[in-house]
């Protein structure tokens, strides 16, 4: 009987792991996508492109995969405290990843339109700002398997920074248009992908917050009104 | 014994049925923010913008509610089946909700930018497709409520004409950017706000397949190709 009971004790705990091993191959994933969307755009690479497109649906699949385990888990194995909220959390933040893929494939996207005629230096600035979402979204992900509320705080730091220079972008990519009617096309589409590099940038710390939760167990509240000023002010 | 069975099964319908009513409430809350953004936008009230901007929190501290409730749930009545999705569903609708709220908050963010210069007409424009995609969120919901899936579905058939819309004002004011300078900055947050509009039906219809999963048990495939090609060619 022991023995029985231990034996499900261990295939619950190989449950929840395979649950996080597949939420990491998705984080894993989107992460891929979005480092080749941003190389892909740099080398003005349309075929490329095409293929980050066709890939994004392995994400959602896995996002499926994910929402199909957890409601398994929830209905078999009823799990309490920690385990209840390793799974909701793993719900939640599947969510989140496939939309940074849906993002990362909207950038891939507009690569035809943006490499017809951008101003230089642009496409240069975009990749700086996507390289810095990137490293949100490495570190989030590694916060995440180890538990590393400490970790997890610091993306949100960086998001500031991510939030400063899409400002930046967003000013410096407008002067481009008004200078030139021929940059509007292109610029048009480098400030949607620079948007959609903020959004990601957003939804990394989303994942934080998560993470804050699985360990602590406490929501969050809203974040900090220094982000939420910068953005009232000057994105928009 | 049989009474107290009772008591216990009814109370916990009882906490289904409160758990379903924040979310309604969350969703008419996410319906009325996006009806008076577009609102104070037509007006150029920036004034009604701010409160709008400021009533968000309250979106936000709903699905902390929802979340809590469902974390109660799962801990304490370990739902089975239709409960169970449900309470799932919940969970993961509330999360969109959260988001749509976050879009309306987004465009009375730009409505004092876009009140400075507008081409004549566009302000228009943008109410108009506002209003397709605030009905999709309304009939959504009502579809959720009512366990409608054919309900749910025509949002499916909605969507495609506000992507259509939405690729149609894209071209609109980038051609207005092209013949005057100075519509510029106004025609870039009239596209973001556009943009916006067209994620908000996007989230409609991520909300109409919660709709289908909750009743049949199925996560619904990807949408169906037509949408898709149309996004991936003409707003690229």
């Amino acid at each position: 009987m022991a023995k029985a009971q231990q034996h499900t004790v261990k295939s619950f705990d190989e449950e929840l792991n395979q649950l996080e091993n597949v939420l990491v191959e998705m984080g894993g994933l989107a992460e891929v996508q979005l480092d080749n969307a941003l190389d892909a755009l740099v080398r003005r690479d349309e075929e490329r492109a095409e293929r980050i497109i066709a890939a994004d649906k392995k994400i959602d699949e896995l996002e499926r995969d994910v929402d199909n385990r957890v409601m398994r888990v929830l209905a078999l194995r009823q799990p309490m405290a920690d385990d209840l909220r390793a799974v909701v959390t793993a719900l939640k933040t599947a969510s989140i990843i496939e939309r940074i893929g849906d993002y990362a494939r909207n950038v891939a996207k507009r690569t035809a339109v943006i490499s017809q005629n951008p101003p230089p230096g642009t496409i240069q600035s975009i990749a700086r700002m996507g390289n810095m979402v990137q490293g949100m979204i490495k570190d989030v992900l590694d916060a995440y398997v180890s538990r590393d509320v400490q970790k997890a705080n610091d993306v949100l730091v960086l998001d500031e920074r991510v939030d400063l220079l899409y400002n930046s972008l967003f000013r410096e990519f407008l002067t481009y248009m008004m200078e030139d009617p021929r940059n509007i096309a292109a610029c048009t589409h480098l400030l949607f992908a620079a948007k959609i590099l903020e959004r990601i940038g957003d939804h990394a710390t989303n994942i934080a917050e998560n993470v804050h939760f699985l360990v602590s167990g406490e929501i969050p509240e809203d974040r900090p009104k220094g982000q939420q000023s910068i953005y009232e002010v000057e994105d928009s």
